[in-house]
């Protein structure tokens, strides 16, 4: 994963792209052959090809060979449940702040989706604890995780979150389970002060619900927020957005533990952050 | 910086929240002060303190002792210049594939906002290679990376691109210039085939004007988008969009460089891709 | 009001704007005097004039001569409260099927915004009764429609609508208030049986609250829905939208009146509807 | 149409809906069958019916009787033709300030949505002139509008547009064609000064080709914007936006013909208007 040799080897993750968007995605073992609906490729003649070539199959037919991104991976593992949309992870990444190195927290597994994009993005020196419940999630996201080569920075565990973390000072907790309030005082134990808390939730009482329950285990700097991700049909003489999108997936809900207030009753701590459209104002001596 | 250190170091970025959202940036000196307009604050007295714990001036004034996150740095950064926002940073870092380790090549730096979220993301291992032909900005860049602690990872380069990149084969180029249509050979020449292209403008016409010269130059996998970002006021009985929010801050255009077409002179590799909007027809075979 | 004439006539709404934007609305009254910030312009100069023409106060300052829109009357009374916008009500007036004649029922009055809007729908030959307790904003709203021209085919009432509404057999009603699930005992009782209901509601907690209450007086069809209005700056070659955009206004919320079931206790009337996105299976045989 | 009596009579236009969201639309004709998939109904026994009453097929299957709305009505000839959606016509009804008794031209008639809506708005008193070239498209406007009962409010051309408008001083103007910058010499000259101009146009390079020729002809207070409309599903417990949306129709330009600029060549007509966004300073003296 993560490839940047110029030519294609053994072991990699590749995709196969047909002009008309046929997708083929597969990891490169010697001697073995892919039966694509037009046709046969023989993984040899994949390998040691330049990355965004064109190759054919044993009737002609014509596939780019290209490096796999992390969308088309996500994709993948969407056809098994539904999972976090390209649109959210990339926000999420940069609302809790993930950055190559670090130590994040996720609860539930899933079929391992967000978990292999926070392995994606902690890259091979981080490392992410992801707990699941559901031994067959589990299970799936084992496999899905072991395919894509993440194994070796994924812990995986099974248990049931409400017997806690066992993980203390961590940089980022993220839960997509539909009760994160039931789990509050769990993730507050886990992160540390200042760290980064990030949930999704369909429903506006969910939402509703939770935040009371930041307010009361000290999270602040809240925000609730939507991403919305509008596509252009790519016509330069017809240029539109496309005719219909996704409206929803859900609320993201990012918060940061901070110590309790001793002195400073009047403060709420669910709200600071303040307006979150308006520019802080920001000072800076020196630094 | 991406300190995960459980207390605060001397040389650590930090931030400083007050509850009513003040916020100041800083690097922690042994020996020197902040003066607030709240009260003064020795650096000696907030070095070796636990992220997220509260801070007194000396007149008593309370601060939160925060790790700054990439987001704040980015608001401050904004100050000087008109920058790519947060909403698009993370979609562009998702949609350039940007990993830990990788060579990524931007032009123009600007004030280094975007340098600095890619640098962010490639994380030590990584090198962001980024162009400039104005002087004035190459030096604040070069200012704003350094107080970074960032210019390790980066190569800031004073040169018009219109003369082309020094380097091949890399995995990623984004172009934040008005008139990116006027560098797509240079664009091409840098990527490797199958690497990863994109832009930011912020009107229809330039959207217009670039796609016929994307599919001149063999980019396939066009995208064009748009990211919105919808708040909510976080109040658990009054949950409610904020009034206000931000309607636009440019166009997002992605592609890909793939091997000119032989045999297959139907196809359009403008367009390739298809429709964004649908599920891909994934197949993977064993893989 | 809603002049056809192609000149304008005493008594007459008119709005004079200049090119900078800056708007005047007034009734033309023989021997009266406009004292602009750019000079005087006599009401006897402006009528018997041509729709759309450019007229110069005494100083040579340049105003377009045209017919208030409902829209600008709107604004207009924007300023004394807060109100809802065009782009809420142009939905509005769709959505409860609003036509010539029709006598429509409102509450609570408010400033006269939505009751003008009204107004202007059912024409002359239709009727609006508006309630409202509070009798300074009944006041103001009559002060306001007077002064449209609009209280021939306005009734105010200042009266509690806890109370219940005079009317039965409305063809729609609209409750303006932060509680219409209240009076839906009171609404149901006002409106015929397929007649329309709507109402505007800023948080989702109140539109939870509503749901339910609907669903128990038998009112099906329910919508909920938001409308979001998108400015383009209108250069030709910078098309763009606009940098920032009205986020949120409220929830608009519809439903009708029907029958209680008798013999399908398993229908779900709140739902009735179904899905407001997908094509609804219409068949018309003959018709 | 537009029946206000509280039970059905023969020649009225009904809708019958199952619970299961099953529309049928019908005009009532005593001795007439409706055959159902669940069943028969009997004109005869629909007359007379109160409105949002249950009514029975032979077979015993319930249908709600109900005054069908403009959106039902729109939605069914939907099925010929791509039409405006009932978000747009709203805002457009309202942006053209349209009005009971006002005479408003179109082109091209289309399959009659828009000429229905305006036939609608004006109501018996008003008039709508329809402009179209195709021939089997005016004979399918005229068979939709002479059903519903709008022939009287309503008088449609054939007639290529290129040739000119028979009318002059019209209250508004809309344009449903592909290429409004052909025409707008002619729709100037229909217009009254100061009258509403309209159209909708799919992609941003029409729009960008329009707006210059609005400036050529004198037409000021130009606005370009998009209408979005979001559904919730109407659930109290779980409150949530539908997964998908229409994401785009069309972009809706506005605009006012007003007398040419004879001593202020510095003003810009076509941005007359200004910023859509803000309030306009208004001023009212007296009035």
């Amino acid at each position: 994963m993560n490839e940047t040799s110029p030519t294609t080897q053994a072991g990699d993750l590749v995709q196969l792209v047909s002009p008309s968007n046929k997708v083929y995605l597969l990891r490169l073992k010697p001697g073995e052959k892919l039966e694509t609906h037009r046709g046969v490729l023989a993984h040899d003649d994949l390998i040691g090809v330049p990355w965004g070539a064109q190759v054919f199959t044993h009737k002609g037919s014509l596939y780019f060979l290209l490096q796999p991104t992390l969308n088309d991976i996500l994709r993948e593992i969407k056809r098994n449940t539904q999972i976090m949309y390209p649109k959210d992870i990339g926000f999420v990444l940069m609302s809790l702040n993930i950055a190559p190195g670090q130590v994040v927290v996720e609860a539930g597994t899933g079929s391992g989706a967000l978990t292999t994009a926070l392995a994606w993005a902690v890259g091979p020196t981080g490392q992410v604890i992801s707990y699941e419940a559901r031994e067959p999630m589990h299970n799936l996201a084992r496999k899905n995780l072991e395919r894509l080569g993440f194994l070796e920075r994924v812990t995986l565990k099974l248990r049931d979150i409400s017997l806690g973390f066992d993980e203390t000072g961590v940089d980022a907790l993220f839960l997509d389970v539909p009760n994160p309030y039931d789990y509050m005082a769990q993730a507050r134990r886990a992160l540390k002060l200042g760290g980064f808390f990030g949930c999704i939730l369909p429903t506006t009482n969910q939402v509703e619900r939770l935040l009371p329950v930041l307010h009361q285990h000290y999270f602040a700097f809240v925000e609730v927020c939507e991403i919305l991700l509008l596509y252009y049909k790519p016509v330069y003489d017809r240029l539109r957005p496309t005719d219909r999108m996704v409206a929803h997936t859900g609320y993201l809900i990012f918060a940061r533990p901070v110590a309790p207030h001793e002195r400073s009753a009047q403060a709420e701590p669910a709200t600071l952050g303040g307006e979150p459209e308006g520019e802080p104002d920001v000072d800076d001596s020196e630094a």
